[in-house]
């Protein structure tokens, strides 16, 4: 007998999962329609070549790939011994593999769809991405991304309006203690480059400072004397950080300025800053917080995290990158955007029971209808239907069963009214409701028997 | 440079695309709630042996498989030449494969959480699925099933519903000439009994005979007779639905029960079709049509189709299936479920052109609002807030661009009015709004720029 669960690192969502995932989205919307962005959907595959090489080489070794088919895949398996080539071959097997994020699609459908889309393209996306990383504790192979992007644009306002947006839905989900770690990536370069750290040690300089909330100072400096960082340089970055940490948004700006200088880099990432500062975005925690990093290597200007004090990971990311698009069409178009983790809140929401009554303990239907016999069955069917024109969500027992079966099978979908339809009911016009949260039972006419429900459950 | 299209068989969808196919989603998830059936969402990909040997020779032929990953793919993949075997190494490359349908998925759901699901488990699924047809017109590969399942009864009073649901779902989209067509399998082995066809041979006869629309009676008795079926069968099984063509369904079920005498297959179906037929749902043309014979192996009694007469597949199919969840658990639990074709609804609306016009001419938002000079930018954010409070959906031209490439902008994608915030109306606490239908502008106070604008819009 084949196995019942899912995949591993997948899940199956029943009911009560749905509806608060449904609920979250609909939020994330909602929220986003208000700000002009529009709906895009992508396939869940892409062909390889459309991946290949836009996540680095883990990303890489985390694509879940699709076997070629049919003769192609005779073709590319059936080298003989002499000739093959063990890695060729494996490369070579397949053809397709699934969407591993919404930003690279979102590239494509842009350059494919320059004449189709406004010359300003906001969009948002809420799609599943698979990836074949270890499955651990909130870390699953199939996950939702809600991607928010505006495309086609250098000005701040963007970044401005995608931050305004991100925190209008967190707000709206009732999130009202999330912090919006705000930095840019040329002033990043702007730091490095005034602590004498070579351009070619950057990214390593940055894969260390990623780590500054994880492994704190002394491990950071470690990880920079192991990258081959001097500890002159070392010590000047984690100075200046240890400097800022104490100091307001302002404040920081001001003593960033002196320090990078005349840094062409450096002066135009705190320019940028200043001005998504000086827009005043509204009911918002916004830090500058030069040590933040973000691992994507796309990212060009402003980047962006967002975290609640009880969460180890973020609950949302994001920032500007102006070359990705051109990498797969004629020009060079500047976008930037935000992606929401639906899993992560979706867990903090949980765990802080956010979700409304209506959503935390929703039932299948709102009553139930009895079936007394076969030959009532026809009438049963027939009053569902009227409840339903009225706008009740009615469900019917399938059989003539006994009652008491019938009541019990209607307590553990927890419906809040029966209709029992004996055959004196039927014969007249009445139908018997039972309140079943009250236990008590009432017979009265079936024209009122809508409204009086809906009477009842208010 | 890679190439920007979607892989083979798969499309994009942009915003218009979206917005369709989520207003259909929408009134069929209404429907169906309203109906106490509840939302299941299941993984994309499915353990390989889980789906294996369910769908048919074709079926295991266009599934996508997933490759195998990292040493358990070089192991699967390095065998000695001596010891390879073609077919088992290519078999052995893949570990999971995607979603073919909604139902294998749901059978492995209810086995794997008898306990958390109600007894009688109803449920709806919107998902897309993936197979590796060769695309043509109106076929994909990747698509959307929208199943409504109801689990645990054998009563006639579930197809009875799921037929009601089916019928409500087309009715509220605005399809007033769809025909549902009724059959049943046993009914089918009783016609071909009593035709003297031999069970071994029933499968080959169903096959054809499931091309009768196709290619009409004498095309059937080519078929048959090339399937090794003799001519006096043939005729007998011809004749009977020639017959049957002209008859009402009281008419067929009469004479039906003359034909299939006391075969105890035939009487089951007739006896089903009738309490079903009994059950008098309305609005609703339900035709017994005792040819339908539906592809899947995995049916056991009524079986189910819906045309309309501008496309030659079918809008939704289905039926009861008793055996299928009893592969993946100890128990043998009975099922039936129907499965509206999202796709084919959509291309038969678009043509019939049956979207609402706030579907058909949706926008990204209703207003934008212009930047007069970067100085000016987030006095113009704070205004498109205030709109936004007001349920305006509010876009932001980024730049302090020239007024005319703004307005170009805003009319490019169709908003219904331009909100122009410059130096004076931001001194004066006033705005100028544009009207985009009549070209008319006016300025008002900003506090009443909403109710204006909605005013305006009606």
């Amino acid at each position: 007998m084949a196995s019942t669960n899912p995949a591993r690192g997948t899940r199956d969502f029943l009911p009560a999962d749905v509806r608060k995932r449904e609920y979250v989205i609909g939020i994330i919307k909602r929220v986003y329609e208000s700000y002009g962005f529009e709906p895009l959907e992508t396939p869940a595959f892409e062909n390889l070549e459309t991946l290949t090489g836009k996540y680095g080489e883990e990303g890489g070794q985390l694509m879940f790939k699709i076997l070629k088919r049919g003769e192609k895949l005779v073709q590319s398996a059936s080298f003989s011994s002499s000739e093959r080539d063990e890695s060729r071959t494996l490369n070579d097997l397949a053809d397709l593999a699934l969407r591993y994020d919404l930003t690279v699609p979102l590239a494509r459908v842009v350059a494919n769809n320059r004449n189709k889309l406004p010359v300003l393209f906001k969009r948002y996306q809420i799609q599943p991405v698979w990836r074949a990383d270890r499955p651990a504790k909130g870390r699953y192979r199939e996950f939702y991304q809600c991607d928010v992007d505006w495309i086609g644009s250098t000005s701040p306002v963007v970044e401005a309006e995608l931050i305004s947006a991100a925190a209008k839905v967190l707000s709206e989900l009732g999130f009202h203690d999330a912090v919006f770690r705000l930095n840019d990536r040329r002033l990043l370069t702007g730091i490095l480059d005034a602590c004498q750290i070579v351009t070619d040690l950057h990214s390593d300089a940055l894969v260390a400072l990623d780590k500054l909330d994880k492994i704190g100072s002394d491990g950071v400096a470690k990880e920079l004397a192991a990258r081959g960082i001097s500890s002159t340089a070392a010590d000047a970055l984690l100075d200046l950080f240890s400097t800022l940490s104490t100091m307001n948004n302002a404040e920081k700006l001001t003593h960033l300025r002196s320090f990078v200088g005349q840094n062409e880099d450096g002066v135009a990432g705190l320019e940028s800053l200043e001005q998504i500062l000086n827009f005043g975005i509204s009911d918002l925690k916004l830090n500058v917080d030069p040590s933040l990093a973000r691992g994507l290597s796309y990212y060009t200007g402003m980047i962006v995290e967002v975290n609640v004090p009880d969460l180890a990971g973020s609950l949302a990311g994001g920032g500007r990158y102006d070359g990705l698009i051109g990498m797969f069409g004629k020009e060079q178009i500047p976008a930037c955007g935000l992606s929401l983790g639906l899993e992560r809140i979706l867990v903090v929401m949980d765990e802080r029971r956010m979700f409304p009554p209506e959503i935390a303990e929703s039932t299948p239907a709102d009553v139930l209808v009895t079936i007394h016999a076969e030959n009532t069955a026809a009438e049963s069917l027939k009053f569902a239907a009227e409840l339903r024109a009225a706008g009740i969500r009615t469900t019917v027992y399938p059989d003539a069963d006994k009652l008491g079966k019938q009541l019990k099978y209607a307590a553990s979908i927890n419906v809040r009214a029966v209709c029992i339809l004996g055959e004196s009911e039927i014969a007249a016009g009445t139908v018997t409701i039972k309140n079943m949260l009250t236990g008590e039972q009432q017979t009265i006419e079936r024209a009122s028997a809508a409204s009086f429900i809906r009477g009842e459950s208010d």
